[in-house]
Order: C-alpha cells, then structure tokens, then sequence
C-alpha cells in the first residue's frame, strides 16, 4: 500500500515537527493545553512520528520539544507515558497523519459525566459534518469514554479493542475519544483535519452544556 | 428601481470580495465559525453575489475562496449547499446587500431549544435596537426557528414561504432566522448591518440564555 | 469651589477626546460593547464634555466620533439620546470626570433579574474594594436598578432622584447603577477610576452568577 | 541549606522584578487580576522578595510598581495590606520562591461555595497531575479555603497553623489555598512552577463548576 508519504527525506521531519509546532500553538490559543497539559503528534512516514515532550508548554514549542519516536520501538526518553495512546493508534491504522490531544474546558468536563455509559453520542447537530465521513446532522456519532488509567499500556490496549469493534447499528464513530476527567484525543488524514475534529468536538460538547443549562 | 449598486465596475466585484473576507475574520476572531463553519456572501450587483466556497477556513479566507455567483443561475461548482439560501433571500428582497452565516454557541443553542415552538422573541432588551428598524426595548422581535433540513432546496423554499407572510400582530420580525442546531443566518443593507445584526443577535441569546442560569 | 479642571486650554479638549477613544477601545476588546451599544464621556471642564456621538462602533473611536457637548444646553445634533444621562450626572456631582455605559453581558442579564427589587446588593466579594470608597468586603454595596426607559429624561430625572436620596443604613452605594435589561453606568474622579468601576462591577456581576449555577 | 540563589548579585534583584511583571502580563491577559486586583512577588534570596505595590494595573507593571521587601521587617510604605500573606509563606517554607494570588472567576466563585466546609477536595481530574508533588488524578488533593478577614495578620497566622497541619489521611495538598470570595493563592519552587499551579487550579475549578451545571 503507497502512502502519500511513502518517499520521505529529512523534509518529512522538518514537516511534521512544524505541523506539531503549529497545532500546539493553536490549541493553546484556545486555553486548550492549559498548565502545559496535552500532547501532540504528527506522523513523519510509515515507521515514525513527531511527538511533543512530556511537561512542555504547547503554545511556545520548540523543535527541541519535539521527539523522533518509532512507531515499532519503546518510548524515547523524555516522552510523555500518553505517547503510549498515539504510537498505538498510528499502528493500528496507516491512514491516520496526526493525533492532537487536548484539555478542552467542555470535552473534560463531558467525559467525566459520560464515564459510566462510555459514551457522547452527538445527534442533532449541524457541526457534526465537520467530521469526517460524517455527511448529515441526522445520523447519530458515537464517541467512546474510556476511565482514565494512569496504566497506559492497559488503556491503550482497551482503547484499541474498542476502536477495532464495529459501532452500533445506526451510529456513525468519530475520529477521536474521550478519557474521563481527563480530556480529547482527536485524529485525522491530514493535521488540518485532527485540528477540525478538534475544534467541532469541542464546540459540540459546549453546546450540549450550555443547551443543558438552558433546558432545565 | 434604481440601487446604488446599479452601476457596477469591476470594482463592485472587488469591493464585495473584500468584504466577504472582512466578515469572515471578524467572525473567526469571535469564535463564530468553528472547524470552517459558516458562509458569507455580499451583493454584488442585481444579479451577482460574491460568496465563499464549501470547507474553507473563514478566518483566513483570500479571493480564490471565493466564488462569484449569479443569482439566477445554478450553484457554481465547489459551493455549499447552503449558497441556495444565499441566493434565494438574494432573489426575494433586493434590498439586501449582504448575508451572513454564523454557528454561533448561543445561537446554536437556543435554537436547537426552540425547535418546536418555531421562533425565539425577543422582548426587553435594550440591545433589539441594534436591529434595523428596531426602535424600541418595548417592541417584540421575531427570530424565526427552522427545523434544520439537508434538502436545502425544500428548507430554502420553507425559509421563503414563511418570511414573506406577516408576524403576529404587535411584533417585528428580526433581520435573520435560525436553523435548529445548526446556527444563524441574518442580513443587512450593508455588511457593516449584517455584522452588526450578528453581534446583536449572538449577544442578545447569550443574554437570555444566560439569565435562565440565573433565575432558575 | 477650585477644581484640578479650572484652568482649562484646548489640550483639556484633546486630552478629554483621547480617554473617551482609549476607554471605548477598551471596553471593546472585552466585548462590552457589542453592536454599537454603549456611550463614554469625559468632563472637559466645569462647563463642558466630550461624549461619543450615537451608533458608532466603540472599538474604533476617531475624534470625529465625539462631540463637545455644554453640561448647561440641549443635546447636540448626533448625540445618542443616552446623552441626557450623562450630562445629568455631571451637572448633579462636581466631582465627575468620566461616566461610561456598557452592555456587559452580566450586568445586563443581573439587571434584569433584579428590576423589581431595584437594585443589586453586593455583599462578602473582596473585589467591591476595587469600588472609589469601599474600604472593606464586610459592607453591604447597593447598586441601583431602574427599569429601562425610552423617555430618556423622564429616566434621567428619576436616576437623579434616587442618587440624591441616602443609601439604606449601613449600606454603601456604588459609583454607578444598572438600566434593566440594558446595562450598567460607571463614573469615576478620574477615566481610570470609571475604567475599574466597570471592570470590578461587571466581573462582581459575573461572580453573583457563576455562584448560582454552581449552589443550586 | 544552601540554595541555588544562595549566591546573589544584583542580577538577582533584577531578574526578581523581570518575572514579577511578566507573571503580572500572563495573569491580566487571562483576566484573572481585573480591576487592579490580584498581587505578585518572587524570592530574590533568603531575606527578600519583590512584590508588587498596592493597588497598580497587574497587566502593565514597570520596575516602579515593585518593592524590594525585607522577609524579616515590616511592611514597606505602599504595599498592599496582603503582602503580609506573602512574607510569612516564603518565611515559613524556604523552598518557595514564587507566589502569585489572583481573582479568577472560578477560584472566587468557588471559594465562597465552600467557605464552610474549609476546604475545595479535587479528585478524579488529570490536570491534579499538573500540581508538584501529584503523579495521579487518583489522589485527592485539598485546596484549604479561608474565610475571608480584613485583618491580615489574624488570616496570616490562621494559613500558617493551617498549612503547619498535616492533611487528612489519604490526601495531599495543593501548593495553594483560596480566600473565601477573594482569590486564589498559589507558590512554586519557581515562577514558572507558581504560574502552572494558577492555571491547573483555575482550570479545575473551572471544570468542576461547570460540570455542577451539566450534572442537574
């Protein structure tokens, strides 16, 4: 299977570190990645990706804050134990080019009321087309919570196992989950497009919230 | 019936493009078009408006994004679906110069919560005059709710019927309407009238939203 | 009675103009005054004040914008009608260098919960020291309401009325006051002091109802 | 004990003053000091700190608004009454180096929810890990909550007996405490440690106030 990035120079990496550099300062523009919280990835080719350090602040990268991890190796000194989530996700699935994970108010704060059904499921709404693959507000997107585990291993394991089953008739999954209390990792073809799932689950969450402190 | 618009150069053109551009920034920077939400368009002349095409980010819109369709024409290729009803308000009312799409927090969540009752009424807000042809806080203001709908062609001629028939007796009728879970369209004789009934708009739901919270 | 403004040359003018513009700017970027809503005045003089004319977007103030208006004459051409409230106030206390008027979302949702009881009472919040006068966060601050008026005067005189009459006993009143449904007034000795008046007030404001939705 | 700033040059003083007014930037930008509230001051060495004056803008401070204050000496004219609260945390615990106290709306609102109980208990949150000393969002963490008291040498010594007392079993405590309807207080074994702290206790509470609001 050829991959766009299939012929990689020393480009790839310069790339992908400036994709990551990028997004962090986005998120963080936001009050995504607040108390140097979250972590960032961009896949470099099929056997690397670029990957933020542990306890950095994402909104004032630099490249030395950002590892050359091998998707088929141990974490690198320096990293995050979350990196664990990302080496996985891009293992599992080739298509994916960069995972963002964030600490968005409204998703942390979703997450920790969904822990026990293991699940948002977003309907109803016209942001949801931001997704991709997603091409209505009438079908009904799934996004798994998992409890957050300071076991990673054993999370990234349960998260796979999730990922890998079918969703429920009639759902549609999104690209991207959420850990209780904890917050959003999302995904995408391109940076551009994690930085869009991102953004719409967010903004989906805020406006379940704020719908609810309306409705009662 | 002469506009002002009835002469045009090749600088109407230009001119409406770069107010395209302005008004997407300026909802970008306010959080009001998330993950390339949104669409905005200005007249041109009688029979062109200047519009932005399908997935582009709002915030950092430049010409090439933007398309100049006729108004009686079919959708230009790489148009939103939802340039129909653009077009079709274009059509109805030569009196409107501009017309702006927002998902809004506020406006979409209110009126995901006014589905039913088909209208959210202002009435005692001193900001309903930042409303064209709204004079005073004492008046009640109309702000259609349409179920949201992905035959935009049927929602487009829903949107029509209903505003062309008269509000109750004793209300105005805003300049815009919203679409359930989805967001909020409004106009003006100029973009700085659409913009500023935007604003309005966003900040009187936020206003009520936001009191219910309060008063409860 | 000699004031620090007795002796007066055309720089009081200039200078008067630059704190209104530097005031609306902002208050702008706090999103206060959306929509062309708001006004802000500075005293010149015994005699005279500068005051931003009607419907202009306060974030982008020029000299052009502000009219030199008589504290002893009619309202000048182009004056908002809000205008009145203002002279009034400095006509009525000396001691008053700047008034402003914001549409801040929490002033404006509080005041409307608080119409029929007429005023807010602030009470145990540290901020209300940030109040010209206020020594402790042990005392009661009221801050009055009004129901919101079209007849500008008719409200103007009724303002006076209530500031010329005593606090109740043992209680202090804020350096401004609440229009329901519309939003708050702030004066200070100085522009900085009307400046955090309404910063403290609407932030009080805030907290009041954050607390809520967080006790029920 | 030698500590790293146990070598001192005026360099010292300078470099006190320089993190003094940035943490006052970073803190005003967040709206988390409005109305000249909110005070700042770093360890130069053992026997002093710089602090900022009484009642100065936190968002534009220059080397005037700081004073060089002796650990182990009065007040110095123009200090806030607070700084109390300051001198006897770096006199009680040499380790700290910085400490910043801020009105964030959530840090306010909640510190007067939880007046009786004396205490904010985080738990089951991710950003706990952003807090020295916390490696799991299993734990609970205390925010001591104060009530608030005009008498600042009476709070001084009641935070102190407090923070001399070891927690409840099972818990730790965060390197902070609140003031009921005032603030947050937060330290660090640097500044930039002190402003982490600030921001993952905000955003906690944050998160936790806006969950109240999903949850009923």
């Amino acid at each position: 299977m050829a991959h766009a990035w299939a012929v990689v120079t020393e480009d790839s990496v310069g790339a992908a570190v400036e994709a990551v550099i990028a997004a962090g300062r986005y998120a963080s523009a936001r009050h995504w990645v607040p108390a140097t919280s979250g972590n960032f990835s961009v896949r470099i080719d099929e056997t690397r990706l670029a990957i933020t350090r542990s306890g950095v602040d994402k909104g004032a990268l630099t490249p030395a804050d950002i590892l050359i991890q091998p998707i088929d190796g141990p974490l690198l000194p320096g990293s995050s134990a979350e990196a664990a989530l990302h080496v996985r996700r891009y293992a599992d699935d080739p298509g994916i080019r960069a995972i963002f994970h964030i600490h968005g108010l409204y998703s942390t704060v979703i997450s920790q009321a969904h822990t026990d059904s293991g699940a948002v499921v977003l309907a109803g709404w016209e942001l949801q087309k931001a997704l991709s693959g997603i091409t209505t507000h009438e079908t009904a997107v799934e996004v798994p919570v998992f409890a957050n585990d300071q076991d990673v291993a054993a999370l990234s394991a349960r998260v796979a196992d999730r990922l890998a089953r079918p969703t429920r008739p009639g759902q549609s999954r999104a690209p991207g989950y959420l850990l209780a209390g904890h917050g959003l990792y999302a995904w995408g073809r391109t940076a551009k497009d994690a930085i869009r799932h991102l953004e719409a689950l967010e903004v989906l969450f805020s406006q379940i919230i704020t719908l609810r402190s309306y409705r009662i």
